[in-house]
C-alpha cells in the first residue's frame, strides 16, 4: 500500500463524514496500492475504512504480487461476489462509492442493504490524485519528454499522398522505438477540414497544400500519460489560417502565464476564451480550456468556465485552445502543465511557432 | 435504428414489467442505431421507450452521422446533463438501466427521483444481442477468418531467440495485412510456465526448446471480434506435455460435439470439465469453459457450471478449456461455435493437431 496516498483519501472521505468506501476504478487502486488489474467485466474493488482495515476483493483468475500489504479476499466466477463484499461493509454507516461502479453491482448492494446509503465519494480519490506527489511528477517529466521527441518524427512522416490513417499507423512503433509503453490514447491524426472536428479519427483522407495537420498524440511511460497537440501546415499556409493560429497559440500561452497556485481554474479558460472572443472565433472554441491527466489520460478535474476550483502545487492539466471552422479547418495548441510553488513548469517543451512541412 | 433489433428488446423489457430503459454500454447503442461514440467520461445515453419515443443523449463533442432516425439531445460540457436527462423520464415508471450505468449517473437519478425506482434490466439488450442476425453472423464469420490466417503467420514468428513481446509486437501489423481493424484484444503470447497464466501478458522470456508456445488472440473487423487459442511447441515437447495437449484437445472437440439448440450451457462445460478431471487435471482447469462474444469480445453470457441457459441458434461463444500447471505449463485450446438449427458451425479452421513449431 501506498501508506501516504491512502491517508490523503482516508481524511478527505472524513472531511466527508464518510468512515468507509469502495473504490473500483483499476487505476485508482493501482494508484493507492501499487497493484494494476485489468478486471473487463469481474468485479475488482478496493474497500477503504477508517480504521485501516482495508480488503482488496479479487477475482482467482487475476494475477497480483504476493508482497501487497493489504487483506486479500479471492472468489471465483461461480461465487456470488456482491455478498462476499456485503458481507464485509458496516451496515450502519453510509459507504462511500466509486463513480465508476457499474449498476449492475451498486443495484446489488443497494437491494441487500450492504450500508446506510450510498453517496458518490469519488472526489476524495480523485482530488488527492489531482495532486501529484514527487514521484508522479517525475514520471509525467518523463513521459512528456518521450512525447516531445515523437512531435518531432511525427511531423516527418508527412509527406505528398500520405494519408492520416497510413501516418497514425507509424506512430505506435515510433513512441516504442523512443521508449514508451503504448499509446495513452489513439493518436489524433487530422489533415484540413478534418480538423475541424475535436475527435475526427485517422481516416483514408489524402494531404494537400495548405491544409492545417493536426497531431493530438500521447503516450504511456511507467503509467502515466502525455498529451500534446500541435498544428503544422502542409507546404504553405493562408493569411486567415496564420491569423487563426496564432490566436490559438496566444490563448495557450496567455492561460500558461496565469497558472500558479491560487488562481481559480474557470479564469484560465477565461483568459484563452476571452483572447479568442476578441478575434471574433468564440463560438468556434467549442470546448473546454483543458483537462486533468496522470496515470489516465482523462482524470477527474477541468480547466473550464464553471470550475471555481483554486490551482494547487503539484496539479497537471492540459491547456489546450482551439478554433474550428466546420469544412474550413481546424487549431488546437495544447501542453500539459505542472502548478509549481510559484507559477508552472510546462512539461511539452516543443515548439509552438507556425511551422510549414513537407 | 435497426428496428427489428430494438423491437427484440423492447419485446424482453415488456416480459420484465418495464415500459422504459436506459442504454449506456456504447456498443448495445451502436447495435441498435449504428452510431459509435467512444464517450469517455462524458454521458451518452440511448433512452427507449415502449411508445416508441426514444431519446439519444450527446455531447456537443461527439460527432454522429446527421441520418440516424431517432430524437437527438445534445449536451454541453458546462449543462447539468443528467437533470435534462431526468427530465425526459416517467417518474411514475420504473426505469430499467444499463448494468455499466456509472454510479455518478445512477445515484443522481436517483437523488431527483427520476424514475418510480431502478433495476437492472442490461439483460434485455444482452439476450438479444446473444443472438445474432444474419448480418452478424457473415461479419463473425469474416472476423474469425482473419484470425485463422493469422495464426498460420504468428506460429511463424517464433524462433530461437525471440521474445513473447517481440512476437506480440509484430501481431498488430499482420491483422491489419489481413485485413483486420485492430485487435479485439491485446495478445496473449505465453512460453513455457507463463501459459500456466490463463492472463499472462507477454513480457521479456526467451522462447526454450520444449516450451508450449501459447496464443490467445483475436482481431476486429467491421466491429465484430474474433478470439482463438492454439498451444504449438518448439522444437520439441514432452511425453507429458503432449497427453495435456491431447486432454485439453478432446475437452475441446467434445463440448463442441454438443453444440446444439436445447442444450444447456453448463452440460458442455460439464463434459469437457468431466474429461479433463478424469485424466487428473480437474483443478488444473480453473475458468469456465466459454464466454459470449460478438460486438465485444466478452459478452454477457457464459458456459460455465452455473449457466443453466439453453442454447439457442445464433447464439456465439467460445468452447476453450485448458490446463494449468503452475511453474511448468499451460495448455489452452478455444474455437469460437455458430449454433445452428441442427448442431453448430465451428468459426475457427486452424487446426488443432498437435504441432513443432520452430
Amino acid at each position: 500500500m501506498k501508506q501516504n496516498r491512502v491517508d490523503r483519501v482516508l481524511c478527505a472521505l472524513g472531511n466527508m463524514g464518510l468512515t468507509q468506501m469502495l473504490i473500483v476504478d483499476p487505476m485508482s487502486i493501482y494508484y493507492l496500492t501499487g497493484v494494476y488489474v485489468a478486471p473487463f467485466e469481474r468485479f475488482y474493488g478496493l474497500y477503504l475504512r477508517s480504521d485501516g482495515n482495508h480488503v482488496l476483493f479479487l477475482n482467482r483468475l487475476f494475477t497480483v504480487p504476493e508482497d501487497v500489504q493489504v487483506e486479500k479476499v479471492w472468489y471465483s466466477d461461480t461465487d456470488a461476489v456482491m455478498e462476499i463484499v456485503a458481507g464485509y461493509m458496516d451496515q450502519e454507516s453510509p459507504l462511500g462509492v466509486d463513480k465508476d461502479l457499474r449498476a449492475v453491482f451498486l443495484l446489488s448492494l443497494m437491494e441487500m442493504q450492504a450500508a446506510k446509503g450510498f453517496v458518490n465519494a469519488s472526489i476524495a480519490v480523485d482530488e488527492t490524485r489531482g495532486v501529484k506527489d514527487e514521484e508522479e511528477q517525475e514520471k509525467m517529466r518523463a513521459s512528456s519528454h518521450i512525447n516531445d521527441l515523437a512531435m518531432e518524427r511525427f511531423k516527418k512522416l508527412i509527406h505528398e499522398g500520405i494519408t492520416e490513417k497510413e501516418a497514425a499507423d507509424q506512430m505506435l512503433n515510433i513512441y516504442k522505438e523512443l521508449g514508451a509503453d503504448g499509446f495513452s490514447f489513439e493518436p489524433l491524426v487530422a489533415f484540413g477540414a478534418n480538423a475541424a472536428d475535436p475527435h475526427h479519427a485517422p481516416d483514408d483522407t489524402v494531404v494537400r497544400p495548405g491544409d492545417a495537420v493536426l497531431f493530438d498524440v500521447g503516450c504511456i511511460k511507467d503509467g502515466y500519460c502525455s498529451d500534446m497537440t500541435r498544428t503544422f501546415y502542409f507546404q504553405k499556409v493562408s493569411e486567415t489560417h496564420q491569423q487563426i493560429y496564432e490566436t490559438v497559440r496566444m490563448a495557450n500561452e496567455i492561460a500558461i502565464s496565469l497558472v500558479r497556485p491560487g488562481v481559480q481554474l474557470c479564469s484560465l479558460d477565461k483568459a484563452a476564451r476571452s483572447l479568442i472572443e476578441k478575434q471574433g472565433y468564440g463560438p468556434n472554441f467549442t470546448h473546454r480550456l483543458g483537462h486533468f491527466i496522470g496515470l489516465g489520460e482523462h482524470e477527474y478535474g477541468d480547466v473550464s468556465s464553471t470550475n471555481t476550483r483554486k490551482a494547487e502545487a503539484g496539479m497537471i492539466f492540459s491547456i489546450e485552445p482551439g478554433i474550428y471552422l466546420t469544412g474550413d479547418t481546424g487549431v488546437r495548441v495544447e501542453d500539459l502543465v505542472l502548478v509549481t510553488e510559484d507559477g508552472c513548469e510546462v512539461l511539452n517543451h516543443y515548439s509552438k511557432e507556425l511551422e510549414i512541412i513537407g
